[in-house]
């Protein structure tokens, strides 16, 4: 039997949109974590009742592709489910659908477990799946590979971490990390372009505090950018955004 | 006859809020304006319907009263009331309430009419306030008036305007300015402070690909900070900001 999928609706509001009335990558991310989020709270689930076990989801990669980005004011239907996990690992999928039902974006994403403790990564306790319905199986679906980077070729912009970048748990709201790596990207690059699609990878916590330096490369003629964001010397997230030219 | 009060439900999401588990001030003023852009799309009085006439909205201050910030996932209702006017001037209120109607925040706003082309202030055109039920009056309620910066004990903060900074309306979001302001209180000041109100002023529009240099006195036993946002040594936004202690 499959996972059960949530759904509830969402209106798109004007200040989660850029220049072209779309939804920026920062809140496309942001919106479905809350409809997973609220999906948790709903079996009480949440947060800090995961967290009264000693362990915490950490997300590794979210894989997005978009037919359409959802427009300013636009209401929309926000799904997830919990689909597969193995022993280490969890598959969670996301889709955010126009009123009649059509796909606008689809989202798998990848799951661990850590220990809040020793901060390694632990077995999925059965107590923490089974409630939405999470298919145990052997094997979860390969996400994306990610480009490599060339830092030789790399234009860099560096941006503070502030108060306002750590969210509700205490941390630096990871969902923060995409728009740093579309920052990069200039003005006439952005104006001229709507992303079809990326996929980013977290490797390691970025702090309160840290200097966070964005780093991007531009491949095939534009339609791809590779990014990575470093804080001293070392890689905490990257990422590959495709892109198509407009107007 | 007292102008109409425009409402609408909303619910606060996690995204939107901080360490507390309450809104930030940035998206405090982004829900509040969306509340008036939703009021003036359904009277036909939308940005773009305005800017058909070469004139466009521009606000001068917010004075913002809280006495209980939103929290992660509580539903509120949003209000808004196109006041008064004068010949130059407009005021607007909002009032965040809970569902029982008691105010959480209430805000006190003025603003001028400007045209597209001089850039200058214009006399605010009938047609595009009475149909708010807008009361013309002689003269408009005072707001507050800002402490003044000492630019010799000022704690200075570098960051970049960027294109996720543009909103829809093609413009750096004013809205972002108050971030930036408190974004440069310590991690320590706002873990142990909540915000009980605050002023801000806007002289002058921040562009893409400016530098912003956000600078904070800390005053009256921390109870009180003062802000202004530079952009080539010209001060483009001026805030004060009220905080009580917690814990």
């Amino acid at each position: 039997m499959a996972a059960e999928i949530f759904t509830e609706d969402y209106k798109i509001t004007n200040f989660e949109t850029n220049l072209h009335g779309t939804i920026t990558l920062q809140y496309l991310l942001d919106v479905i974590v809350q409809a997973s989020e609220d999906q948790s709270q709903a079996i009480n689930l949440g947060t800090e009742k995961v967290q009264e076990n000693g362990v915490t989801w950490v997300v590794i990669q979210y894989d997005v592709d978009i037919k359409e980005l959802p427009k300013a004011g636009q209401p929309v239907k926000l799904q997830t489910q919990g689909t597969s996990y193995t022993k280490s690992f969890a598959n969670r999928h996301f889709w955010i659908r126009d009123m009649d039902g059509h796909i606008l974006v689809e989202v798998k994403s990848l799951w661990v477990m850590m220990n809040l403790t020793t901060r390694k990564m632990v077995r999925i306790p059965e107590s923490v799946v089974t409630p939405y319905g999470s298919e145990k199986v052997k094997r979860l679906e390969r996400l994306h590979k990610l480009h490599k980077f060339d830092v030789d070729n790399a234009k860099k912009m560096k941006f503070p971490v502030t108060f306002n970048d750590i969210d509700f748990n205490g941390h630096v709201g990871n969902t923060r990390y995409i728009n740093w790596m579309s920052d990069t990207l200039s003005f006439d690059f952005q104006k001229g372009r709507l992303p079809t699609g990326f996929s980013i990878k977290f490797e390691d916590e970025v702090r309160y505090g840290d200097q966070v330096t964005s780093e991007v490369n531009i491949i095939d003629d534009g339609n791809t950018t590779v990014h990575q964001i470093m804080v001293d010397g070392k890689a905490r997230s990257m990422a590959e955004i495709t892109w198509k030219k407009i107007n």
